[in-house]
């Protein structure tokens, strides 16, 4: 068991009396760049063959900042992470030592390193027994859309966007998630930069006028395409630029033929990611045609109007692969992981009823 | 006369026995986000109609740092233009009563604010009668091929990509320069990023397998397409992807489909931006058909290799403009200030011949 090594972090455990009659835990853990989120969720039976109950019941939730150790540093995200894990524990009145397992799903590990790492310090806050599983939040975005179950296709397109893919025997593949300047196009901040660039090739004569113009520089509170140079390179954040496709949304569903493309070349960009990791992991079968669940989450996908960008995904994809499924996952990542780390102890429980 | 603000930038003038014999002179000065450059020239007569000596005598030439005030702020680009100035001065053994005229072309200067603002300071250096000139480096680079002339199309495509046009009664124009974010494609960071982008895309899945990868990994001394992520955001230079250049042309000449087609949209690109500022400013008439200069500067230009991007940018153009023709400048760009100088001193001189 750990030594007490940050402080007070868990202190809070010496005046738990154990309101839940002492009832087993697992923790699910979503970390990325912006917040991090950790929900405690009661064991429920493994009864052969079950799935879990809809919704899964989730006693407490906790919420902090960035986990990501590239943007934040290794000491700072692990304090982060160590800390939203003792505030949902302490929420359910519950200690370490009714926890069963751990399943940390942050973003930014990307690497077995990377996995082994946060492991071994995992390992070494909580009692002996208790199962830890690290990976990236992308599994957890999957497993909040296939209740636990890793397999299948997940298309996440919010700022950024990646696409992952899982088999049940335990491949994965990727597609995109490299940045804006290594290609990804279908992402919040790539249509949003698509539409900039449109404006000030308009203003400058090499494109056709349209209303992208008026409706930015509207949003943006500029006067002229000009200042638009000011506005891009003050402030680094993709976030900021990828915060203006509700605009060109607005403009595609007005009949601009220059937001309307914009938006069709980030459809095809999203599908052809779809495309690349079915196809590498056969996903669907050697003829396409297999079922695989397809897990669609980001701001860009669930834009939810008119023109509706995951739906066209959806359908560009369905051409090829007819039965792939899409799924808007109806509860947030911090359960998936939990849920996941739920379906990794019904597995063991299996293999050890069978001896094996 | 200007207070000696800066210490002993000027003190060598105290020593200075005029070994020119009082040769009045003109400075030009070309000032970048790299170096810059101020060159002397001695005054070489107005005869009416006359050109300048060709090539231009320079008699010294001072190189110093960046000094464009974006970056490096205001009073540190001033220090570096007058020490400049100066030591191109102290080189001719001359002092600021032998100038008759300084051009600064310097980076950065975008709206007739900043312009005012040096102009302002500048006068305050020299002596009252000498005639003094600002404007942006673009002014110098098309100056530099036009012997002074500010009359035509000037396409500059190293890191960046910019292309201003100018008309013989005073107006001008631009396209693209507006940075990698907002679309300057045909830039060498525009080429760079999108071999890049090519080979993560072949590495996923996405696009054709092409020899960008081994050709590129090779380069940054990488062994996998993994790593190009990390070392792309490690450092957030633009000139460091678009040293790239080099490898995606000899892969186009190897014949590999990808780069080929990398470099086809730059040309596109290019060449759009010169249409863009012929058709706005009428630099070549009505039916397109008049003569107009193109002043072609930059590394991307200058590739001089089998696969020849300005080569190819020129026959795309001369499609629409047949009589717009090409120069790649001899001299420097610092030349081009100063015989842009000497080119309204000799209108000055013209009008004050004709009484008017």
């Amino acid at each position: 068991m750990k030594r007490e090594r940050n402080g007070g972090i868990w202190d809070f455990e010496h005046g738990i009396v154990p309101a839940t009659g002492g009832q087993d835990l697992i923790l699910g853990l979503d970390g990325g760049t912006t917040s991090t989120v950790c929900i405690s969720m009661p064991i429920f039976p493994f009864t052969n063959g079950s799935l879990p109950p809809d919704p899964p019941p989730v006693i407490a939730r906790a919420v902090a900042g960035c986990s990501n150790h590239n943007s934040v540093g290794e000491t700072a995200a692990r304090e982060t992470l160590e800390q939203v894990m003792a505030d949902a524990l302490s929420q359910s009145s519950s200690t370490r030592s009714s926890v069963r397992a751990v399943c940390l799903a942050v973003s930014g590990v990307n690497h077995p390193t990377d996995q082994q790492r946060i492991l071994n310090w995992l390992r070494a806050i909580f009692p002996k027994d208790v199962k830890c599983f690290v990976h990236n939040d992308a599994v957890a975005a999957m497993a909040s859309g296939t209740m636990g179950k890793l397999h299948g296709c997940v298309l996440i397109a919010g700022t950024g966007t990646i696409t992952y893919g899982y088999t049940e025997d335990g491949r994965e593949a990727r597609a995109a998630g490299a940045g804006p300047v290594l290609g990804d196009w279908g992402s919040g901040y790539g249509i949003a930069a698509m539409a900039l660039t449109a404006v000030i090739r308009a203003y400058d004569g090499r494109g056709p006028q349209t209303m992208l113009t008026s409706n930015i520089l509207k949003e943006l509170q500029l006067s002229s395409p000009d200042e638009l140079i000011g506005w891009t390179y003050a402030d680094p954040s993709w976030a900021r630029i990828a915060a203006l496709v509700p605009v060109v949304v607005l403009c595609a569903e007005s009949g601009d033929e220059v937001a309307n493309g914009i938006l069709l070349d980030a459809v095809d960009e999203l599908a052809q990611s779809v495309k690349a990791v079915v196809l590498k992991l056969g996903l669907c079968g050697q003829d396409g045609k297999e079922e695989c669940p397809l897990v669609m989450v980001g701001g860009v996908l669930e834009a939810n109007r008119k023109w509706d960008i995951g739906k066209e995904v959806i359908s560009r994809v369905s051409k090829e692969f007819p039965k792939m499924h899409p799924i808007r996952p109806k509860v947030e990542p911090a359960v998936g992981a939990a849920l996941l780390a739920w379906n990794f102890l019904k597995e063991e429980s299996r293999q050890e009823a069978f001896g094996s």
